[in-house]
């Protein structure tokens, strides 16, 4: 790599340092942009430089929004009585293309871990609480991820709403869709046989 | 994806459109720059427009430079009569990586392919044959690759050199070093039976 001109090995440097991209990757993306077409190239650097500048977080549920409040808060038919709170932007969005959710998101940006030193006042559960106080909230959905640290959060936050006038529910967790029992591991069985439901 | 802000998409959309990189791919980078410092994504697009405009062909060799020779075509201890013709930027790199080779370099950027309408005039075959006229050269080394493009731009350009008072090679090929014969793909190992050598 250092035999390329210094602008191909600054590119390869700084594409390295993005998640997934290993140096043989990031060469090959150097070498792919330099080919590709001058409107391309600016279209990609621009596009970049746009992202940085306008989006930032919705100043209610800290959604990724252009505007000071998201697409979601502004839309005057859905519920805002009803709060499902998530980890982060990316499973906002897996919650809105599943869709049929009608209600409204508190993004957390992060869960607790205090193995990284994240405690709940480094994530947004002060203003989710002072959203459930200011707002006419119903019901709290808890769909924080099933992995320790969601758990985790969403037993805490459970705690911290268990004194407020609102129901607090948690998203089911069990057998997905389609899943062969034989190919299920043994935490997510138990977890569906304990959760199961009434046959009506 | 229909769900982020419209800055997040355009984006996504870009960074998808690069070699090896799928939609979710994208949406983890999109969303790893948006977390990332501003100095961070400036960086990173200043230098993506930096190669764009400050890179371009080295005028005699055809390597990537920033200057109108390249640094090895600069360098007045590299060896001018020994030209190693390799098919793109990255193999060169590999020729120096692997170090030990004194000479120059030709780069053809690209192979004879008919299928994909490349011919003769394509790539750089008229630009060799006049600096091996103008320039004081005294052997070739054909080394573009060793799969069917590779093979046959190197037949096809021992036939265009051959009424050239120069040496024109080669590069070996058979088992690579560290190889076991039995885990050989049969063409390689009939090659290499082919151009056994005289042990000294």
């Amino acid at each position: 790599m250092q035999h390329y001109p210094p602008s191909v090995i600054q590119v390869i440097r700084q594409l390295a340092t993005l998640p997934g991209i290993g140096p043989k990757t990031a060469e090959r993306l150097a070498l792919h942009l330099l080919k590709a077409s001058g409107d391309e190239v600016r279209g990609l650097a621009q596009s970049i430089l746009a992202l940085k500048a306008n989006v930032r977080l919705c100043s209610r549920c800290f959604a990724l929004s252009e505007s000071s409040l998201c697409p979601v808060c502004r839309d005057p038919a859905r519920d805002t009585g009803l709060i499902c709170v998530v980890e982060r932007p990316a499973d906002m969005m897996a919650v809105e293309a599943a869709s049929g959710f009608q209600g409204v998101y508190h993004i957390l940006q992060g869960v607790l871990s205090p193995m990284d030193g994240i405690g709940p006042e480094d994530i947004r559960i002060r203003e989710l609480i002072l959203r459930i106080r200011t707002e006419e909230v119903r019901e709290v959905i808890l769909a924080t991820g099933t992995a320790v640290e969601g758990e985790a959060t969403a037993a805490y936050l459970a705690e911290q709403l268990s004194g407020l006038p609102i129901r607090v529910t948690r998203i089911a967790s069990g057998i997905p869709m389609g899943g062969d029992l034989k190919y299920i591991d043994q935490v997510t069985l138990k977890r569906a046989l304990e959760s199961r439901r009434h046959v009506p």
